[in-house]
């Protein structure tokens, strides 16, 4: 093929020589892309083997799923991050486990990956804890994909109250989300707004009045790691605002027409399950130690005990405190172990020994809503409201990887704000949910065939 | 439910009301949404009722295919641009047929509809000429679900490549295109720059130089109704960058392996299907005269002949010239004809009769790719190179339904412009497209939960 107007000359061969270390990484999310980002400069050769062919900016999912942002805002290819550097290698492939007599990574598409050094940063899954019926019936929110389905299935929702009103008593306007933590606050706040200031002018015909945002949380407080005045700001806002706040209420089982609270069946059509994660299930396929939850345990300098060539970091591990606690499955736990781990790798090539993985608490925020959040730095500063609000917009608008998804995010907030309209209101896939076409009378329509699904195997 | 900062009053019963003409409108595409916008200020009681809750600008959806785009920039939700109008009601619903007797329109759903006004304005749907093996095996280009199976697909062939460099063998890095049209000539020309300019950056261990990307055309020019200069910088366009474009040759067959022209079989997973079109289904199923291609014969006022109440605009009607020519299958004879049929029934409120629809040629345009478009205007004036490109981003941009896709399109389409990036490359399904994990050794790892599909049925 002639590519006249190509600008790239063809890169050099950038096969791993044999004294070179061969670090793969399994795992693109905030940890895992945070150390191949790190040592794009070290003599390392780099592996970093995905499932998916892009990193996503988890934090924001709640907002693809309430049509403030497209997926694409919040994703962006990891080839493209990594481009520049010909010391990284990116692998779209499903890992199955690891061969440790070979040091080799197994994938479901029977290939393997050899490493001198092995990173683990697959990070966690959504836990139901076997609580009958959850899985069948409740969205998760861990991927674009789920927050795809969240969004077309809300949407759906109000398309059903048009076409029929009666289902407003079965509870097709009444909205669950079970976990009061940031996940579940922020999309308890923005439902509310999404139905309040959109859907209720989209639905004219729809009794808007009768919609409920139920947020369901076992323990009796919001945002579980937050102070106290967070917490009540939170719930607050969050009430006065609409959403029926459940504290001290538990799940025990969940249908395709209500969630049981025990001494309650709501009576819904949707389920969201903010309310637990667990390790990913490679986790459990590596014969190594596992806490509760899946998490693998490590030694303080996140390392796997016995395997010194073997780290984990993110939510995969089981990192602790000084005082034994464990670390919090967040972002930045997973970034600075990213860090740490980098810079193991290079007092290992220096000889020097492991230094143990403190993890810096730099703050903790959660937004409610527009102009609503709480934000708590260390040493005891809290904010709270617009001023916190802006904080929040600002931290996470610089945290995203790559110039063009900031400006990208930005311009949609920008234009949401302004004209309080959610723009990304599409349901993909509706045509998929229709029902077939059998009216039982005349003659059949001919029907459209079937769109074929990509051919491929990856 | 409560809310507080609603600023939406809740609008008035938009019941019809014996008085008002019950308008119908079928398909929300170019011809029906811009019908029910031109109807907004009139006497009538308006439904569109469309299958998707968007309207999708479709001459850019080889731009979503390619990466150029996130499709979110391209569609918009119909009640959000109708949202204003009290006399307009969106149902989202499959049409099936039309009771004549007591002028009802019927759903998938079960659901019927009564009109006084019937316009039916469902487009066209892909045809595969019954070749064989076309429709099992090429990607159709006429939705966005259907532009981002093609642009996960062409992704996952890159990949496919870099795993396994042998499979440049069996042709996975070459992509045919059938048809030389606008969107064939448009997709061909896209897909060369994005393999040249971001692909062969991505994946630097693959050859990119064995790229191919083929464009057939049964006939012996692209362009089919622009002027010969124009069809042949196209072609010379095309060539100088790349593209091996097959004049005169005809699809015979394709399977899962390659595509065949008789004389020979190009050897492909990839084959994009734009060669033909064919009336929406639906057209079959209500018992009215169609042509050739199935579009519904008209009178020369748009009705149909015998129901002066029915009207059928765009590619579903066989509209034809002074000359006995049938119109083209264009989004400015929908309009035009969404504009005829309002002046008709304002004349007929006035008691006048009906006036035949001219269809004003008002310029065709197709782009090659950056810098390069051909433009021919009435009158003899032609363009290309890079001012016909100017040309053709201002008119499309133009044309954008809404302020928001319009800023989202210009704000994607100069980032790529000065970056020679792409935005959207992401794989989406990605991992459904895997192959199921079972690795045949060890302990098999506790499969990730399926995710729920939306339990809803519209």
């Amino acid at each position: 093929m002639e590519l006249a107007q190509s600008t790239a000359a063809h890169p050099p061969d950038t096969a791993p020589t044999a004294a070179r270390q061969r670090v793969v990484i399994v795992g693109g999310g905030f940890g895992g892309l945070k150390l191949a980002q790190d040592l794009v400069d070290d003599p390392v050769d780099i592996t970093l083997v995905d499932r998916r062919n892009f990193h996503t900016f988890q934090p924001l999912l709640y907002q693809v799923a309430t049509a403030m942002l497209d997926p694409g805002a919040i994703a962006r290819s990891l080839r493209a991050i990594l481009q520049d550097h010909d010391n990284v290698a990116v692998r779209l492939a499903t890992v199955v486990g690891v061969d440790w007599e070979r040091s080799e990574v197994r994938t479901a598409e029977d290939d393997r990956i050899p490493f001198d050094v092995l990173v683990l940063a697959t990070g966690a899954v959504t836990s139901h804890y076997g609580i009958p019926g959850v899985e069948e019936h409740a969205f998760p929110l861990k991927s674009t994909d789920e927050a795809l389905r969240l969004r077309s299935h809300v949407l759906a929702c109000f398309e059903q109250a048009d076409a029929d009103p009666s289902l407003l008593d079965e509870g097709v306007l009444t909205f669950v989300v079970v976990g009061g933590g940031p996940t579940g606050v922020e999309l308890a706040g923005a439902l509310t707004e999404l139905i309040g200031r959109v859907l209720r002018k989209d639905f004219p015909r729809v009794d808007v009045e009768r919609a409920r945002v139920v947020l369901v949380e076992a323990t009796d407080h919001l945002l579980g790691g937050f102070g106290r005045s967070s917490q009540d700001n939170a719930y607050q806002t969050l009430r006065s605002r609409g959403v029926e706040v459940r504290l001290g209420e538990k799940v025990i089982g969940a249908s395709a027409t209500g969630v049981d609270l025990g001494h309650e069946i709501i009576t819904t059509r949707t389920l969201v399950w903010t309310a637990g994660v667990r390790a990913n299930p490679l986790a459990d396929a590596l014969g190594l130690a596992q806490t509760a939850g899946g998490r693998i345990v490590v030694d303080d300098d996140l390392s796997v005990p016995g395997r010194p060539e073997v780290y984990v970091i993110g939510d995969l591990a089981a990192g602790r405190d000084a005082d034994g606690g464990l670390h919090p499955q967040m972002a930045g736990v997973a970034q600075q172990g990213a860090v740490h781990v980098a810079r193991q790798l290079r007092r290992r090539r220096e000889g020097l020994g492991p230094t143990p993985f403190e993890y810096k608490n730099k703050g903790i925020m959660a937004t409610i809503g527009r102009n609503a959040a709480v934000v708590e730095v260390p040493g005891g500063l809290r904010f709270r409201g617009r001023l916190a609000w802006v904080m929040w917009l600002a931290l996470h608008l610089q945290r995203l990887v790559g110039f063009r998804n900031r400006w990208e995010v930005l311009s949609q907030w920008a234009w949401n704000y302004v004209s309080y309209d959610r723009t990304a209101r599409l349901m993909v896939d509706a045509a998929d949910d229709l029902p077939p076409r059998d009216d039982g009378s005349g003659s059949p329509p001919r029907p459209v065939p079937p769109v074929p699904r990509t051919r491929s195997e990856v």
